[in-house]
């Protein structure tokens, strides 16, 4: 079971990174004054998918927080459901350990 | 059930708006100082019923943060279980497609 | 089930305002220069419970810092629940309505 | 059953002040200036990994967000894990007590 869920949890990773990369780079074009590097940009995509929203970068204009609704919408529960599943396999493993499954 | 589930999807996201909308055009009227326009309203109510909270935009009087606070408890979890079911959907299909159901 | 199911929620919704507003008033207590009112203290633990975290009042003590820390590790899954539940419960009470099962 | 129980949510516990202490501790290491003392980077790493994010303590450097998103995708799903679980065992205890099963 381990040789097929591993390469699931690296594509939900992988996944998770592009879908921020994009929204980052998106971001940075629509608001460069604002993003000034694509960096800037990831870095608001991560801060805002996982709904911590430092509030350090936030978009100002109409067209910028309409990306900033869509990312909420499409990729905010990506990372969300991450999160859980991590936590969940994590301590389900240390579990299984415990009682000496694995 | 493709035929059923679609029509859901698509009622949960109009009731995201319209709640959202709802909410920001009540905190427009409450607070027009804060939230100049209708959709500096809107857009406070999709950060803070994802739970986000940039802090750009915040409730200074009583009776806002009391809209605030029913914007939590109606519909702060509307919108986070959109995200946790869109991402458990989008990934589900994903594993039903590279299965061979679909 | 009726019957049951609706004191159940007005009681776990008695359990956040009673929470919140005991860690708003000992807030208020703690810091009182940057919580000036136990309003203050009760709307920051409400938009810190739900993980919203605007940032507009913050514990700058060590004591206030615990205190919050404790909020999150008692009172955070307590409102996230909460929220989880309300959606989950709305959507299925709407989902057996066109069903005709209500 | 409680007493197992017990020990696996102290463990649990354990495990998410470990893991903010560590973080806390790396913060104040790469970004001093930011994060003056290890409590201040302690109280960064609660608030991040519980996706508060009240942006009065944020990295600046590259280095320091790449942390941030590390905390993100290792230590928030955890402390997000406790909170639900929390929330859960509690309310299902309450009704345990309330149904006389306890
Ligand atoms: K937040
Ligand atoms: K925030």
């Amino acid at each position: 079971r381990l040789y097929f869920q591993i390469p699931q949890f690296i594509r939900l990773l992988l996944t998770i990174f592009a879908s921020m990369i994009v929204f980052g780079y998106i971001i940075h074009l629509i608001e460069p004054n604002e993003f000034k590097t694509v960096f800037d940009g990831v870095w608001w995509a991560f801060i805002t998918g996982s709904t911590i929203g430092y509030g350090d970068y936030v978009p100002h204009t109409t067209i910028g927080r309409l990306l900033g609704i869509s990312l909420i919408l499409l990729g905010g529960g990506v990372l969300t459901f991450y999160m859980v599943t991590f936590a969940k396999t994590t301590i389900s493993r240390k579990d299984a350990y415990e009682k000496g499954d694995v």
